[in-house]
């Protein structure tokens, strides 16, 4: 007799292992499948004293699981995640609730939940942030699915989940129907692109312009991490730094490191969902496509040999351009999550997903990778007030963007002057610029439209669509 | 017995009624159909002369037309051109050619010509640029589908297409297989987005920062219209600031209009290609979120309030910075373009198109919105290497951008001082600066992902793929 399961999870990959391993620490018996049983029995045989049940098919699987079943799908986002669903639905009982926690984009989890309930099975598809160490000691959840559904796994996510150092709190809650966590998931991963952006433009910055070596740059972000860029990524670029090649080279190894950079894909969507909301993304599409730039290597190459541009030439005091770099990334950091709410915000009316903001920002606060104590500047200001339009309207970012405004300026045009790329700097400041413009020339564009589309417009001076008879001479 | 007819066109809205008569115009025969017989009888009330030839309902119609049929669809696209085909088809013989003239997103095109192709149906999916007006008088053409298809249809499109004024060649040509016409007139409006976004810029610049009222800018435009420049949408830049209010008011039309600026979705559709893509196509992109943020009226006059900049203080020489604005968008609008050829370019490959890039920019020339002298450059620039990897390794390119360079940095650097925000130049001098970056600082960007993703990374010195043992301290 096989002992019951309170929770299962399929796919013994990396992070299905690791959360497995989570949930069984927390003091409930796992039931483990894998579509490869071997796999599952390394599982088993790494960690024989654990309360794991290996199990061998899938019927086998669902029949350990105690009632209503709460299994956990860590399989590959996609047909992978269809294919499971498809040989477990005539395995299931009414009120089951499959759980899918892989990066999967959420038109997929919005599918998938209404398919399901009509089946009578409970779909959540949450993210889960925090890499293969995160699923293991604490990840950052964000679900979304059927509510009643999802208290039912709520203990057990809130056991597991990474808690905020500021208060202590689980960093997992419930965001809303269908394909709010995965939504949620999404944006988080296009704000991480825009981060590590405006990570790489200080770093290209401080060694291009200021000239400063590896150790230098380290100290500056070491320090940095001290103060409201206390942050993950800024605290592993620090790490980064340090490390020296292990392929017997002398030097550092992020100087052999090739300046391509990959993706997968979910910076790409988080812009593609903007550009569909109709909500200006700027920053994180700049990231996305900077990503795209470096991998044009070859041509970046030649380009070099032909393409004309200033010769650097900075003879400014270094520490104080130091610190007005500090400044721009951080402003600029408020630019990228104010886009990046505001694309929240959409999305929630849009669906009737009713977006907990304040909640979405302080389960960031750990566990995830873009975890920093500037997430509770955030939570403060949407507890302030719920219905905020935009974060730069909360006192505390007018206060803060007022402070550091005139350091992005000076910034990127010292980077614009100097020849050295900052295409999300320039970027957050021109949203900036534009966003606090009580008038844009859009006027222009519409009369333009007007005139060789008969688009109409609207008036500054009555409502209505109006249409201007261009093709009569004055 | 109604005479044969030569062509035929489904939908009697303004666009249909154009082409029509367009077509007729060359010594055509033209059977009409619209789904309310009135509003073709309109039609042919308002032409009694002409060689049109009224049809009630769509077996009729296709009865009338000489085979193989040519039948063009003026519909509205998506549903309304599914509905259409669908009632066509068991009407329709092997060999005839249905024709897609809507601003159809280029993967319908791409379905409706795989599924015809069974029928033996030939579907050509084509780009119609210019408007009511070039529809009439002379549109620029960008058809895809089956090559002997086209064929049969070419003599008629050469003859209503726009003539090049440097040459008189048709602004007409095959593009490609299946959705290759669509996909390069999508380009097309998102390179219009890109055009309009840097011309609002400058006009706002010169507003702004200069102070220049309406009438010192119309002139401005005039005269940048007699040069490098010259284009339909300066030109009508030009007409637009002349204008007087139509509804009473004292004053310029274009300080009557509200500034937001609306869209019809192409534009949006073309970064959401580049993304897909994996091509950086970051000005056209800016042009499209400007026009987002600009709809953000009601939050951008509060944020006007609160939010700080600095009070323009412009004290320097208005000639020479005009003409520095007008090298910025010269400059500008070659990055755009240099961005559209490179999606162009990768699509082709995707796609087996083998897209004709010098073709491409001839038909460009004339009759659509984004015709402009310079076009010739770019047609110049594939004809001298059609395996051009981008259009800033040109020759040509390569002067003109050495020569402007400098002029963009100091504008962008003025409208970020001055606090008037020009996302679009700024973008342009970013992507300048990180093309012809021979590193980009990406490879810091790997090293964080590798080491919270273990997503790996390639080395400067050797191929392959690698990982670092970051958690282990040095």
């Amino acid at each position: 007799m096989t002992k019951q399961a309170n929770f299962g999870v399929v796919g013994m990959a990396v992070m299905g292992k690791n959360l497995a391993l989570n949930v069984e620490s927390r003091g409930y018996t796992v039931a483990l499948y894998n579509r490869t049983t071997s796999k599952t029995e390394e599982v088993i045989a790494e960690h024989p004293d654990k309360n794991l049940v290996l199990t061998k098919t899938l019927e086998e699987f669902v029949a350990t699981i105690e009632k209503p079943r709460r299994i956990m799908l860590m399989v590959q986002a996609g047909k992978g995640t269809d294919a499971v669903i498809q040989q477990l639905l005539p395995l299931l009982d009414k009120g089951d609730i499959l759980i899918d926690g892989g990066n999967t984009h959420f038109p997929d989890t919005m599918r998938r939940n209404a398919e399901l309930a009509d089946s009578g099975i409970n779909f959540i598809g949450t993210g889960v942030s925090g890499g293969e160490k995160g699923a293991l000691l604490g990840p950052s959840m964000m679900p979304g699915g059927q509510k009643e559904a999802y208290d039912l796994v709520a203990p057990i996510f809130e056991q597991i989940a990474a808690k905020a150092p500021q208060d202590g709190a689980p960093c997992v809650a419930y965001m809303g129907p269908n394909g709010a966590g995965h939504f949620v998931k999404m944006v988080h991963n296009g704000i991480e692109y825009g981060d590590m952006q405006l990570i790489a433009e200080s770093y290209d910055l401080l060694k291009r312009v200021l000239g400063l070596d590896n150790a230098e740059i380290q100290s500056i972000f070491e320090e940095w991490n001290e103060g409201e860029l206390d942050s993950y990524l800024i605290e592993i670029t620090k790490e980064v730094l340090k490390r020296k090649d292990d392929e017997g080279t002398d030097g550092y190894i992020v100087d052999k490191i090739l300046d391509k950079a990959g993706n997968k894909g979910t910076g790409k969507w988080t812009s593609q969902s903007a550009l569909d909301l109709g909500v200006p993304l700027p920053l994180i599409t700049e990231s996305v496509f900077a990503r795209y730039i470096s991998t044009y290597k070859d041509e970046r190459v030649k380009a070099s040999k032909v393409l004309a541009g200033p010769t650097v030439a900075f003879d400014g005091d270094k520490k104080e351009i130091i610190e007005k770099i500090r400044q721009a990334l951080y402003f600029s950091k408020i630019m990228s999550y104010a886009q990046g709410f505001a694309q929240l915000r959409k999305a929630s009316t849009e669906n009737d997903w009713n977006l907990p903001f304040a909640t979405i920002a302080s389960i960031w606060r750990a566990g995830c990778i873009i975890r920093a104590q500037f997430l509770q500047k955030i939570t403060d200001a949407y507890t302030t007030n719920p219905e905020l339009e935009n974060l730069l309207l909360d006192d505390y970012f007018v206060e803060i963007t007022k402070k550091y405004q005139e350091s992005v300026r000076e910034v990127v045009a010292l980077s614009v002057k100097e020849g050295i790329p900052a295409p999300t700097f320039s970027s957050a400041i021109a949203y900036y610029d534009s966003y606090r413009s009580e008038s844009l020339p859009a006027n222009l564009i519409q009369a333009q439209r007007d005139y060789f589309g008969a688009h109409t417009y609207e008036r500054t001076d009555k409502s209505g669509s109006f249409h201007y008879d261009w093709y009569t001479e004055d």
